[in-house]
């Protein structure tokens, strides 16, 4: 996606993309980064688009979700009290809301004077026969938290992000480390173009435990990729990293 | 390098790379797995290349450290009492020893029914004003040891290895994430061509924590690449991963 200005815009924009996914058959669809208000969160819009995620935003996702019949993974700035969290959330082709993961590893200052860091690491929910996970941006760098949803099961994780030029080389050859080294599929779903002075460099990821990756380019686009849960179990039993992990040697 | 049929040639093949990277100015000459005697072991020469750090296998590669006065890492098999271990050895250019890491990670069936494990995850030493530390092989494609190494202080991972096709992407992308993500440099060095059945891929590569890297292409020979502390102080102040990690969010 590219930077949308608003919280309507967003649902626009979101709408868009879940019509022409449904057309093509996709069962979920994973966005950006805060999709709804747009990253970095500019101060015009926080008020509009934040929200609980029994409010008016996660609604208005929730009726598009239902409207296609198509899975939503979609960030939004949530508000719990007087807490502001960056969060993601996973509804199923009813609107139904499965999952809801904090981020925890907050990016950079700006993020820290404005949200609340999650306390939870490993988040997950059961969609389309798969245990899938949510993570975000900044959190998907951490071999540990990758690690440690590997370790609870999941297969699949759903990675919304704004990662910036000149830093390509996450998506390139650090989210496809992951996939390999924790065995489960990442798909890693980012911004493309400028917003409030940041420039996002796209290359939309969805990488799978065998060392393959499909990519998107520097271009907007939806990306699509079969995930397989046969291709998990084959490559952790040729490459067997969960077995032969020795824990009781490495540092807490 | 590629591969050796007994220690004899091992010594020899040594001495030639050290005489050459010596000539080209190098401070330290890091080589494959198990360099005195060749990767896989093969019953045939296991019994004139094992021996303790204070064997004559260890004395003959001191004796090329001193001629050249270069640094070397080399691998072979440890004897120690009754045990075996698959070990690699720092040794300075007076032929000094100044690590021995026994490989943590065995690889495999074959692996694990000729070798004990090790049991120290973290071995480190100072050269050239650097803190280096050594792996071999499998191990590095663990992040949690690499991590570890990162956390006491490594600047420069010294890794022998004998990385077989298909699996070119430990070399191209893991070895590159392990660097970026752990803000160390990663030095890895692989035989080259067939032995005992296996197909060695090459691809020696020097990581660098900034995201770049060196790489040899599939065939034998020197990979020369600076090593330079600034560039570590450098992308540890850009990429604050390890401040930033959450350890008490992480399962243990």
């Amino acid at each position: 996606m590219s930077g949308t200005r608003g919280a309507r815009q967003s649902y626009e924009q979101l709408r868009e993309a879940a019509r022409r996914a449904a057309e093509e058959g996709a069962a979920l669809l994973v966005t950006p980064e805060i999709s709804i208000g747009g990253y970095p969160l500019l101060p015009g819009v926080r008020n509009e688009a934040a929200g609980p995620v029994d409010g008016p935003q996660c609604a208005e996702v929730s009726a598009i979700a239902r409207e296609f019949g198509i899975g939503l993974v979609h960030g939004w700035p949530e508000t719990d009290g007087d807490a502001l969290y960056n969060s993601v959330r996973l509804v199923d082709g009813r609107g139904d809301t499965l999952a809801v993961y904090r981020k925890t590893h907050l990016y950079g200052r700006a993020e820290r004077a404005l949200f609340t860091p999650g306390d939870t690491a490993v988040v997950q929910a059961s969609f389309g026969g798969l245990t899938v996970g949510l993570l975000i941006c900044y959190d998907v760098e951490f071999p540990e938290i990758v690690r440690a949803h590997a370790l609870a099961g999941t297969e699949l994780l759903l990675v919304p992000t704004g990662l910036m030029r000149p830093w390509e080389f996450v998506a390139r050859t650090l989210v496809p480390a992951r996939a390999f080294e924790s065995q489960l599929y990442v798909a890693y779903a980012n911004w493309v173009g400028e917003r409030g002075g940041l420039d996002f460099c796209g290359h939309t990821t969805v990488a799978a435990p065998d060392g393959t990756a499909v990519h998107l380019g520097a271009d907007a686009g939806l990306l699509f990729a079969d995930v397989d849960p046969a291709v998990v179990a084959g490559a952790r039993a040729t490459t067997t990293y969960l077995e032969d992990r020795r824990p009781e040697l490495y540092p807490a």
